[in-house]
């Protein structure tokens, strides 16, 4: 048959279920999708089988659960598209990141053998394990020290989120489970070894996620002044042959054919990351089109031509979003999850009824309320940290503030405040990639929160760009699909794909251009805010977040 | 009879309403009260007559309206008590302040004049008519340019609210009303006046509020340099024989006595204000004794042998709360008002509902879960500027800060940092103090705040202080009673009456050592947050409050 005739498969891993996408590979029309909840969702207090409660600040998974999405989605969402299985010539997933698993050398997971399901350290970490920060703070500590040139491509800061922090963890923590695992894989790159027996660690998790720089790691007399035992990580456990994004894994096995029906030797894609993966999705494959993904927090992601070490951004890789460009990754931490905490935290019981007499969500009634204000008139500016800063502070310890309430703030007043503080803090970014030389030309927004016309209007006005939209609502189960139809050979690179299945309305928004000069007198209030409760303390800096984090942790404890 | 058991009138002038309160001489005990609410309340958009909307920050009164608590709740309370009116030995009043008017030489209010009854600045200023804030900042202004050696008894900076620039006010903007003001007279006299029928100026609103130090008022030079026209204001319309506090003004009039019920004749004392009438009520009357009424704001009021300079504080006058001592006051602009903001306008409907079930009102419930938290556990400071700041920065263009919110921040924690933040800012005042000399060893508080335990607990940790609780529920009112039985003659000075008269349960609140130190760690914090935000640009301060305060003039303006 015309591969162009036929379908691809798209499967986005979020944090609390998959999502599968039956999509038709010559213009990208999306036929159908499933999505089926993990049954452990995220393991925060205590392992499956029971035990003691985990620590503060842990987060696990449970690998089983990824290929339930296989065995459950898939078949669903095919079905649903009323397209033979013969038609699917191609499957491709997305991850979130860095989700990291220790597995033996075939891939089985560690927490999978019987006499280590009781061991948290066997588990996947999920994305969102924070227990590590001590740890990523002596990588990034000794990497300064000595001078290491790729610690500059992470904006300087190296997470506690990312491959090497949860890695010397394991090995601090649990030595035992640390010597027990043969492979310390990215889920990204695990899901795809279920689907085709092949282990490929693809280019965007190993340079954003694995500090892979110039086709290198960090070197073992790095490693050996983190902990000696730390000395051969790379080597023994990490290294691995690289795919390009795009590029196939390998076909389908007989046993992931069985789970989800498709047949047996399709193209499987090389793993991908859910933000990376909606660029093309997005149809921004060129340099400048930076791609915000806007949810409960907001991701970053932009090809360009130009190498600039942006301070504070997550990082830049060769070929990590499209091969044969720098790919750029920012984010902010906190985003609709902030305007969500609001609602729940702080709007009164009269507003609750008004929305619900209209039949409309509280966010609704505060958007429409907020949307007849002039900019300025609540006389607010906040910064965004309730959940800390990602880019460019890179600091999860930080937290909000509030600035400017009277007893005449209302709480439409406070929640525009919060909308444009998160407009703040993606025009920091945007100015940080500009400073270093990496110009930002338009902003395409993707995920949830483009539905809200007055934050689409906000951001576009206080970061003075056309804001264009996404035309899926479902970009990274899309971006997979494309990648799956690349791999299958039906277009010759994702560059391609993209400009025959992606979409996106440009310009949906443009700056008006009063507006865009009132929001620069209150940035300006932002920016200063910004730097003197977010560097530290020093000339003109106040550290009295970390501080009251720190009164607040003793006093939790005492 | 002997006038110990005899019983004595105390009539409190609110911003509302006016509360009469008849007490047994002998010991204080108040027999019965009542309260009349005013029949125009405060005048803030349209004169009783009709006519054009008021511009903003106006607050007016209507005199009538208070003649009218004297014929219905002074009667009503004497009823209420039991006691044959001829018991009454005498009749006091306090009022707020400064609550200021033009009359004739006989006392006759403009605004009663047909003439000028459509004419807004015939008309009584209240305290809290904030229009006057350009003439406030010119009469600093000039006075600091000419050196005037007054300024520095009010802090350095003369408020809105007070005589002067109320009366520059009414000279600028309506010149033939101010030409007709063949006197300036405060409601605090002007009642008094009315009953006894003479005016005598009390030597406590002639002092903090119409700048008489040292038995002399500013001088034409200084009145000229503010405005040639205004010359002639002291020796024209405002100087007058000064009353001692607790002195015989006169006898009640045969006009009086019929609206009241009295018998003509009785003692009616000089007038007082609110604040300062509390202090015998409170048997505060040694040095170092500092009051705080607590309500929507927070006045302090404190005797000393002492005299300082207090940068910041409301005033320092001479016989200004008792004859013989000096007299400070100081302020909170925004107090009880913030906790009820906060409930009105940011607590979800959650914990409306547990409220109700439980049968408590909301700030109970929050107060509850406040009170379960260790000090700092929250992770917040606020400043407590929703209202400005009276002292130490006299700043009404202050706004509030809240820092360190996160997504785990529930509205008990945030609750709890704005009763933190009020407390915060009593020890602001009282460093203040220690700092010019003039010790502060107590702290005791009226007024309706005194009800919430947790409250007061924070307040004596925050402070490290013994906290003690005024034990009448009417303090001002029990005040002027007080006040009344000195005039009668019934004892010697206010100091003797207070000691029979007055009460407090002393220390009813200790400061817990621990918790003075955990919070002496977020005082610092606070201390850093009200120098940055308020003292204006210059190094380490930055002056975004007034910024967004005059882009929100200018976006509403729009």
């Amino acid at each position: 048959m015309d591969p162009r005739g036929a379908v691809a498969v798209g499967i986005d891993f979020g944090t609390l279920s998959g999502r599968a996408v039956v999509v038709r590979v010559a213009d990208g029309a999306e036929l159908a999708s499933a999505v089926h909840p993990y049954r452990h969702a995220v393991v925060e207090r205590q392992l499956p089988g029971g035990g003691p409660t985990l620590p503060p600040d842990w987060a696990l998974q449970v690998p089983a659960d990824w290929v339930e999405v296989l065995t459950t989605a898939v078949p669903k969402a095919v079905a649903a598209a009323g397209v033979d299985p013969s038609a699917v010539i191609g499957v491709a997933t997305d991850f979130t990141a860095c989700t990291v698993l220790p597995t033996l050398a075939d891939g089985t997971p560690l927490c999978e053998l019987p006499e280590l399901a009781d061991r948290p350290h066997a588990y996947p970490k999920l994305w969102k394990h924070h227990s590590a920060q001590g740890q990523a703070d002596r990588i990034t500590a000794v990497a300064e020290q000595r001078g290491e040139a790729w610690l500059a491509r992470y904006g300087g800061r190296i997470s506690s989120e990312w491959e090497f922090a949860k890695a010397l963890q394991l090995l601090e923590e649990d030595p035992d489970t640390y010597a027990r695992t043969e492979r310390w894989v990215e889920a990204a790159d695990w899901i795809v070894w279920k689907l085709c027996g092949t282990y490929v660690r693809n280019a965007c998790t190993a340079g954003y996620k694995g500090i892979r720089q110039d086709g290198r790691y960090p070197d073992a007399e790095y490693l050996a002044a983190l902990d000696p035992r730390f000395a051969d990580f790379v080597t023994d456990k990490l290294e691995h042959p690289i795919g390009e994004l795009g590029a196939r894994a390998g076909g389908l096995t007989a046993e992931a054919a069985a789970w989800t029906g498709l047949p047996e030797g399709v193209a499987v894609a090389v793993g991908n990351v859910d933000a990376h993966v909606t660029v093309p999705a997005a149809q921004a494959v060129e340099p400048g089109r930076m791609v915000a993904i806007m949810g409960t927090s907001t991701c970053h992601v932009m090809v360009s031509d130009q190498l600039g070490e942006v301070p504070g951004m997550c990082g830049v890789v060769d070929g990590g979003i499209l091969p044969g460009l720098w790919g750029y990754e920012a984010g902010q931490s906190g985003v609709g999850d902030i305007f969500g905490w609001f609602v729940d935290t702080s709007v009164p019981p009269e507003y609750h009824r008004r929305a619900e007499e209209r039949g409309i969500d509280v966010h609704a009634l505060l958007t429409e309320l907020a949307a007849e204000q002039a900019v300025g008139e609540h006389g607010l500016v906040a910064l965004d940290w309730h959940s800390g800063n990602r880019s460019v502070l890179v600091d999860h310890e930080l937290s909000a503030v509030v600035v400017g309430q009277t007893l005449a703030t209302r709480p439409e007043h406070t929640y525009r405040a919060l909308l444009e503080a998160t407009a703040f803090g993606t025009r920091v970014i945007i100015e940080s990639f500009e400073a270093a030389g990496v110009p930002v030309t338009e902003l395409i927004v993707a995920g949830g929160l483009l539905k809200n016309a007055l934050l689409m209007q906000i951001y576009s006005d206080v970061c003075n760009l056309p804001l264009s939209i996404i035309g899926s609502e479902q970009g990274p189960a899309l971006g997979s699909a494309i990648h799956a139809a690349v791999a299958a050979g039906a277009y010759p690179d994702v560059v391609a794909a993209a400009a025959a299945m992606g979409s996106v309305h440009r310009a949906a928004y443009r700056p008006d251009p009063e507006r865009a000069a009132a929001y620069d007198a209150l940035y300006e209030e932002y920016r200063r805010l910004h730097d003197h409760f977010g560097r530290g303390e020093g000339p003109g800096g106040n550290d009295v977040l970390h501080r009251l984090r720190r009164i607040r942790r003793e006093a939790v404890a005492r």
